[in-house]
């Protein structure tokens, strides 16, 4: 099958052997995949990857080798971390299989991803797409119950004044996740023609350069970069929450006395279920502006040099 | 009066005026003042603080600028933290006047504190110390308080795993205030003899060689050191709690990979409310062995030389 294959370099071949699904498993013939920052991470080395990358995907069901059939044939999604599920894994009895210390997790830890034709994946770890929603933006689930996730940890109500810090496609997102709390959101960036992507939202939008000096209840760090997380606490209330929901690159120079001093809660923030955000997808909001550009998997690795462009939204892979 | 002063140097005077309670506010005597690491990072710039450090004290009140004149004569301790109490003031209104941002510190912002044989606080600030707590022991209140305020802030169950990382003064104090909870707590040191000082609570100790690898529900770091920092974050669990009761000094390269990876929360904890911590010793336990000299105020400079070895436990000054 074509796919992509990272190991030193990312190459694109023709001939790699399509998987066969373990019992359990369904074998999925991938539409469109999404190019996430992780995977231009794990292009550089990040979590000493080798094999195909890619986690964001939607596909069709053409194998299931178990009993329960129930999902051949259909369109799906699916949740990235495939957890070993025995009864003596703490996470696993918790359903917390996204922290199980065993899991293989697709594309980036022991599982070949979905820059390449076909994967396999547990069957558990899929959900049928909703017919309203279009591959191009059911392709959006994953990035999105990202975003959810920070509800499923930090409790948000509309007395909450919410600052999100990036306006790249991971912040844009969360604002679309955390525009159904009904908290009062301001998202401040350096975009002008992102920010607009989100001002339909409930809430406001600052170009970094004309934020107001102002303290938020619950402020998410969406950059990645230094700046933005020491931006981020300086923005954050005394016994206020700030939301990590990206890697800062390598370590830096980080001064947490201000974490100490106004008692002020860090919570670090990954995947998400995909329940909520394939709710959210399907009430028929439109995420087409997110797309940055579609490239054919034949042209996949222009598609990452396109995906690496900095200020760069969403970029896919048709197959 | 006589006091230590700090202004460049920390110097010894004997006739520093004597302080006026403005309304609403006690004139206290002091009796004995513990020397903290925060009063020797002041004498280091921390701050910007010029006057009179110390905000550990025991003392007996002896004017009381108001109406209500029930605490005059009496034994008390002070919570150190002077709130503007403004209507406007959202800390305020929350109870939360710890961290209202107009707020004076003794002996650390804006208020001179008690390391002078006089000192002023506002009398809501005080709380009576019952007669079954000797001087030396009432004076653990603040510091044993930084204590209690982590159960203010996250939840401990019996069911918790606790890991607390340090065993200087603040680590053991942490120690004697989590014993209260009943969950099971790890006590990780370099010094033998200090974590022998904990062994009759509730829990084991290791010494930092020996600790076993293993990850717990709630780790405390209360060593303010990077090496401290790295080896909590290893030993909290995902989707853990990591409770930060010290400023690590200056800024370190800090991973914060880990916190996003494992969705671990970090709360940044501080100073807490009396009353716990006054029960807590009115129980009658001792903790005499915390404390490692007494000096009188004449001879201070030495006790603060003292407290400066790294290792001693509680100094304290008499008057």
């Amino acid at each position: 099958m074509k796919a992509l294959i990272f190991d030193k370099e990312l190459k694109f071949i023709d001939n790699f052997p399509t998987p066969s699904p373990l019992p359990g498993e369904a074998l999925i013939r991938i539409k469109v995949a999404g190019i996430c920052n992780t995977d231009i991470e794990i292009t550089k080395g990040y979590m000493g990857f080798k094999g195909i990358p890619g986690h964001e995907f939607v596909g069709i069901v053409e194998k299931i080798n178990n009993n329960d059939q129930s999902l051949l044939g259909k369109r799906v999604v699916g949740e990235i971390n495939c957890a070993c599920k025995k009864t003596e894994c703490e996470y696993c009895q918790k359903g917390l299989g996204r922290h199980c210390p065993n899991r293989t997790t697709l594309g980036i830890s022991g599982r070949n991803g979905c820059f390449g034709e076909y994967i396999t994946l547990p069957i558990e770890n899929l959900l049928e797409v909703p017919d309203n929603i279009p591959d191009n933006i059911a392709v959006l689930t994953e990035p999105l119950a990202a975003g959810f996730e920070i509800l499923e940890q930090v409790m948000i109500s509309e007395k909450d004044e919410v600052l999100i810090v990036g306006d790249g496609k991971l912040g844009l997102l969360i604002n679309h996740a955390l525009s159904t709390t009904g908290a009062k959101i301001t998202h401040v960036g350096k975009h002008a023609d992102k920010l607009e992507l989100v001002k339909a939202n409930r809430g406001q939008t600052f170009m970094l350069d004309d934020m107001p000096k102002k303290q938020f209840d619950i402020v998410i760090e969406a950059t990645g970069s230094i700046s933005g997380f020491n931006f981020s606490m300086s923005h954050t209330k005394p016994r206020g929450t700030l939301v990590l929901k990206s890697t800062i690159a390598s370590s830096q120079k980080i001064d947490m006395t201000p974490v100490v001093v106004n008692e002020i809660t860090i919570v670090g923030s990954r995947c998400g279920l995909f329940k909520p955000a394939l709710d959210y997808l399907s009430s028929g909001v439109d995420l087409n502006p997110l797309i940055q550009a579609i490239y054919p998997i034949d042209n996949g690795l222009e598609g990452f040099e396109k995906a690496k462009i900095k200020g760069s939204l969403k970029v896919l892979i048709v197959f």
